[in-house]
C-alpha cells in the first residue's frame, strides 16, 4: 500500500507558511507501515491541482490532500477532486444543516461563502470534522482512495488519526492496530544510542525499533508494533522495552510527549520538594521552560535570571572572583535555594558568546546542584555551536543533570 | 520564467525532517519575481529522483534540486542529473584536490566516500560552496536548467543567494537587482494593517508591497523593488517606506532582520538607561529574550522570574493582596528596578491558564512599566490561546509597550 500527500496553498509555495502538515502525515503512514514515496505542494490553482491528483494517482494507491477546504473561492479541493473524479458536486443538505448550527451555535450569522464547504462530488462520502467547519472527503477513483482533510493542523491531525489510518489499514488487508512507543533519551549521540544497542535493533521486526533525532528535544528510541489489537501489540512492546530500559535505562528522561522539564518536576512533586533556579547566560530560559508545564506551580517557583554580575552580587550573594566558575555556580545554586525558599535551588553560569569571558572560551558551562541531604554539586561542560544553541543545551543538560541526580537518591 | 523546487531524502517523507528549504527558496523567488508553482519531495531512490526530474522539466524552465549531494551511498543526485542529461559523472581533478584540502586542513584524512562529491556530469558546471564540502552544480538539458544545492540550510542558503538566484535573473532576461525592505509591525491585525494603507498598497507594483503574517514576530509589511542597480532599487523604495512610516509608523518596531528585543535594547542603549524584569506568569521567557540578543550586557540586568506568590512577596516586596492586579503589575515594575539595580523596570502578571486565578479568567495579564521620569503605569490586555501562546504574546506585547513608550519620551 502507498499513500502519497499533496499539499495545496499558494502560500506554501512561497514560503510564508512551511507545509508541516505533510511531515505529521508521513511520520504517521510511516509508522503504520504504509509506503509514502513521493509528497507535492501546489497553489491554489484548479487546473495545476488536477493535473496534480491524476499524476499522483497514477503510481500512487492512496493521495491524502491538505487544504483546500477553506470556505472562500480559492479553495478549490472540493472542485478538483470532482473533476478527477468526472462528476459534478452536490450540495449536501445534512451538512449546510450542521454548518448552519454551528455558526447558530457560536452567535454569528453563517457567510454565504460558508455553503462551499458543504460540497461534495457525487459518490464521494464525507468525513466528519468535529472542531471544524471544513468536513473531510474520501472519494474512490478507478480503484484508488482520494482523502482530502483539512490545511489546520489539529483538524488534520484528528481527521487523520481518526478516519484517515484505520481506512487505509483496513484497505491494506493488514487489519491490524499500530502501537508506537517513543523512550526519550538525553546524554548520548544517535551513533553511540545505535552502537549499544544495535542487537536489539537487528533482530527486532516487530516491534521495529527506529532512532529519531529531536535536536534540543534529544533522541527518541521509538518502538513500533502491529499486531491485531491494543492488547497484543502493547504485549510485544513490553519486553523489548525492558530490554532496552535494562541497557539505556540511565539515558532516557521520558516516554512519549513528555518533556525534560516534565520529568524533573513530576521527580519533585512525588518527593514534595520545590525548585528555585538561578541562571546567567540562559537568561531565564530555563525558568520559562518550567513555568510552561501546567500545573507547575506546585514545584516551581522562580527563577533569578542574573545576567548582570552585579545582580549576581547583590540578589544571590555570590562572592567568587571569577562569574564562569565552580564557585560561583555552587554559590547561585545555594542561593538559588535561598532566596527563592526552594527545597531544590539549581544554577547555571557560562560563556554564551560572542566573546570570551574571563579568559573562557564560548561555550564554557558551569552547573551547580544544590539538593537536600548531599553536598552541593558542580558540573563542568564545553558546548559546542552558536549563543541560541549553546543557551538551549545548557538548559536541558542542567535539568538532566537534576533528573539524573534524583533518580539515583535512595 | 518558472522555477520549481525539488527536495530529496527519504526523511523528509517520514517527518524526522521538515522540508524548510523549500519554503525559503519558494520566498526568494517570489521576492525575485520568479514564479514557483509546484514543489515536491522525494526519497533516497535514482528511479523515482529520474522520474521526478524529468516530468518536472516537462513544465518548468528551472529545476532547483536540494539534497542529495552528500559523500554516502544513498546521496544520489549527480547519478540522478547525469541520467536525465544522458551523460556519464566525471570526476574532476580540481574539486578532488579542493575537497582533500578542507580535510587536509582540519587535520582529518578524507573518507575515499567524499570523492563521490568530485564528480559532475558531463558538460555540467560546478557552483562552488565555500563552507562545505559538497559542492552545487547546474546543469543543462533541452534549453532547461537544473541546479543542484546542499540540504544543509546554511550552505543552501549562501548557494542560492550568490549563484543561483542571479542567474535565474540573468536567464529571465531580467536584469534587474531586487532589493526587499521589511517593515515590522506589532500591534495591528493583517486586515487592520491592510485596511489603513489598502490605497497605497493598490497603486504600487514597484516596489510592491506584500503582508506576511509572522505569529510571535508580527506583520511583516514587505516592499520589493525591481531595478537595474541596487541603488535605483533603494531609490524606489525609499518615498514608498516614508509614505508608509507617515501612516503606521508608530506600529513599526523594527526592519528586516531586527527583533523586538533588539529594538528595545537599543533604544536603552541610546540612552545609557539599563533594564530589569519581573516576570510572573512569563516564568522567565523575557528574560531569556533579551539575553539572546549579543551586547544584551550593556543594558539587560536579569529577570526575576517570581512565579510563585511567596517569592512576588519576599523578593519583590509586593504587598498587594491579588497577584493578578494593577497594583500587582505596578510593585513588580518598581521592585524590578530597584532590586536589579536598573534604571527601567517592567512586569507582567497573569493567568496563563490552564484554570482561573484570583477569580480573573485565563488570558488576563496585567503589564508595569517604570520609566525614569514619569510615573510608573499599568496596562492590561486580555489574550486569546493556550498556554503557550498567552506566555509568547504577554512576552512580545509588553517589550511592544516600552518600545513605543520609549519614542514618545522627549
Amino acid at each position: 500500500m502507498r499513500c502519497d500527500v499533496l499539499a495545496i496553498g499558494t502560500e506554501l509555495l512561497l514560503g510564508q507558511i512551511v507545509d508541516t502538515n505533510s511531515s505529521w502525515i508521513g511520520e504517521q503512514l510511516a509508522s503504520a507501515g504504509i509506503d509514502t514515496l513521493e509528497h507535492r505542494k501546489v497553489g491554489d490553482n484548479l487546473d495545476r491541482v488536477v493535473r496534480c491528483i491524476r499524476s499522483m494517482l497514477e503510481v500512487s494507491d492512496a493521495l491524502i490532500i491538505c487544504g483546500g477546504l477553506g470556505p472562500t473561492p480559492d479553495d478549490l479541493t472540493r472542485e478538483a477532486i470532482a473533476e478527477v473524479m468526472g462528476v459534478p458536486l452536490e450540495r449536501r443538505d445534512e451538512l449546510v444543516e450542521w454548518i448552519a448550527n454551528l455558526f447558530g451555535g457560536r452567535g454569528r450569522q453563517m457567510p454565504e461563502n460558508n455553503l462551499r464547504q458543504a460540497d461534495v462530488p457525487v459518490g464521494g462520502d464525507v468525513i466528519p470534522n468535529p472542531i471544524g467547519t471544513a468536513p473531510g472527503l474520501r472519494c474512490e477513483v478507478d480503484g484508488r482512495v482520494i482523502y482530502a482533510v483539512p490545511g489546520v493542523p489539529y483538524e488534520m491531525h484528528r481527521m487523520v488519526s481518526e478516519h484517515v489510518l484505520p481506512d487505509l489499514l483496513e484497505r491494506s488487508g493488514q487489519r491490524a492496530v499500530i502501537v508506537n512507543r517513543s523512550l526519550k533519551t538525553w546524554g548520548a549521540s544517535e551513533s553511540g544510542l545505535a552502537e549499544m544497542i544495535a542487537e536489539q535493533v537487528d533482530a527486532q521486526t516487530n516491534p521495529s525499533i527506529a532512532f529519531l533525532a529531536r535536536g534540543i528535544e534529544g533522541i527518541v528510541v521509538r518502538l513500533t508494533a502491529k499486531a491485531p489489537t491494543v492488547a497484543a501489540a502493547e504485549a510485544l512492546i513490553a519486553p523489548e522495552e525492558a530490554r532496552l530500559r535494562a541497557t539505556i535505562g540511565d539515558l532516557i528522561f521520558g516516554i512519549d510527549d513528555e518533556t525534560m522539564e516534565h520529568a524533573v518536576l513530576s521527580r519533585l512533586e512525588a518527593r514534595s520538594w520545590t525548585l528555585g533556579v538561578a541562571e546567567s547566560l540562559t537568561g531565564g530560559l530555563i525558568g520559562s521552560r518550567l513555568a510552561n508545564v501546567p500545573g507547575a506551580s506546585h514545584t516551581f517557583r522562580g527563577t533569578i535570571g542574573s545576567y548582570a554580575t552585579a545582580v549576581k552580587r547583590s540578589v544571590l550573594g555570590v562572592t567568587a572572583e571569577h562569574v564562569v566558575s565552580a564557585d560561583c555556580a555552587q554559590q547561585m545554586a545555594e542561593a538559588a535555594r535561598e532566596v527563592l525558599g526552594a527545597d531544590v535551588g539549581i544554577a547555571v553560569t557560562g560563556v554564551a558568546g560572542p566573546g570570551e569571558q574571563d579568559d573562557q572560551p564560548v561555550g564554557t558551562v558551569w552547573f551547580g546542584l544544590a539538593i537536600p541531604g548531599v553536598p552541593t554539586e558542580t558540573v563542568s561542560t564545553r558546548l559546542p555551536g552558536d549563543r541560541e544553541r549553546i543557551r538551549q543545551f545548557s538548559t536541558i543538560s542542567l535539568l538532566n543533570l537534576l533528573r539524573m541526580r534524583l533518580d539515583a537518591l535512595a
